[in-house]
């Protein structure tokens, strides 16, 4: 049987198309991305930010081209070629990003080393305790599992919303702690219309937050038609999907 | 009940002794840590081997110090306090060592930017790959679901060791990848004694490579006697440890 998966839209849409559109030359550093993905879509926002020149290539996850897998073995997307080397995983791509331009466009991280790390903690707060209560509330399917995920979900965003300085994580500057979990926030529409979700549900904090971060204007960039979004999720909603992220969720492993 | 974990041994022991004994000063930073505590190991031994003065204060996990919780109210080990203001997470606190004494003693990132993202690659693959899958060859009581385990632990193992570049992981120069490994390699005696591990079962490669970190004068100066690490992991090796992250492995969930 053809992996349920492999029919994904397969290309950025609207907004993010017009961004490939304008980053099709070639260039120093190359993005390797899907427009679906949301750990793809951190690092693209941090590009679009800080306003470096890179070109933007889709990779179809099910047929990847010779050269990607060649400087990139095990095909991990979204992958930065920088000078014929390939570095993955989003969060060390934006931290790459900072460090190899760091006088390109705005710093989006403290130089305080004590306001670096407390940044850090918070983008790992995202990664640790926010993206996997997410992807429970959507991958489970028993009721009371949902349930008990939502509860979760809606207590580490609270925590999460408690330390917002407003307007953004740290204040007037967007940081890469806005950029570790902006691409949810642009997808937690699932959750409203499948789960019961409501941002208010976390918190006031955590609603006024999430409305701000959804019009900032590099995140919009970077976002396809929502109807795409749905299509993708709809194997995450019923638990069939067979993507890296969906089989550790599964099996209650890191991703 | 009393919580079976309380009953630690309440100090370092042998050499790690030595070195407690000799960070008994007040300075401008303090590293409260458990001894027994893997991570915390980690931003002892980054500290030792930058040579960056440093006050080590024992925390006992079960009865906290009023000033620890005022200044870190969450209670998390290991934590540095740096001008009246506390950071966490043990792996973002050997960062914020390399940002905040970027002169003091060897540097233990690559300055390069492609080469710093590959070692934090690798780092994450300790993190995501290698201690979680540790911990379920520890934890796991079922004969088979260890055995899986520990197919599995061989597996990451192996991918890592394919890796260095010897005689560490970026070659001549010990960096952050060996001190985010280091405290498992010390502790892997417990594996070999309870859960049919050997290191040359993974590769020759990780061998070799475990038994030249296990001889750094930074790792032993900052671990105790073996017989007190066997008392902790007993709770463990019958899953009934009631630690963060013994809870946490339980329940499929991050760390």
């Amino acid at each position: 049987m053809a992996n349920p998966d492999a029919d994904v839209y397969p290309t950025a849409t609207e907004r993010a198309a017009e961004t490939v559109a304008l980053h099709q030359s070639p260039e120093p550093l190359v993005l390797w991305a899907g427009w679906f993905c949301p750990f793809a879509q951190r690092t693209w926002i941090t590009l679009e930010e800080k306003g470096i020149p890179y070109k933007y290539t889709e990779v179809n996850p099910f047929v990847k081209e010779k050269h990607f897998l060649d400087i990139n073995p095990r095909g991990m997307v979204p992958a930065i070629e920088y000078n014929g080397r390939a570095i993955y995983e989003s969060l060390i791509l934006c931290e790459f990003l900072e460090d190899q331009f760091p006088s390109t466009g705005p710093q989006m991280l403290p130089s305080d080393p004590v306001d670096r790390a407390t940044a850090r903690i918070w983008i790992d707060h995202v990664a640790k305790s926010i993206l996997p209560t997410f992807m429970r509330v959507v991958q489970s399917q028993d009721p009371a599992k949902q349930a008990s995920a939502l509860v979760e979900f809606y207590s580490a965003l609270r925590t999460f919303a408690a330390e917002v300085k407003e307007p953004f994580f740290l204040g007037e500057t967007f940081s890469l702690v806005d950029v570790a979990i902006a691409p949810w926030i642009m997808r937690d529409h699932v959750l409203v219309t499948h789960r019961g979700y409501e941002r208010a549900a976390a918190s006031d904090a955590w609603a006024r937050y999430a409305a701000l971060v959804e019009t900032r204007d590099s995140v919009l960039r970077t976002t396809s038609a929502k109807e795409h979004y749905t299509g993708i999720y709809a194997r995450y909603l019923d638990n069939t999907a067979q993507s890296v992220v969906a089989k550790a969720v599964r099996e209650g492993k890191p991703f």
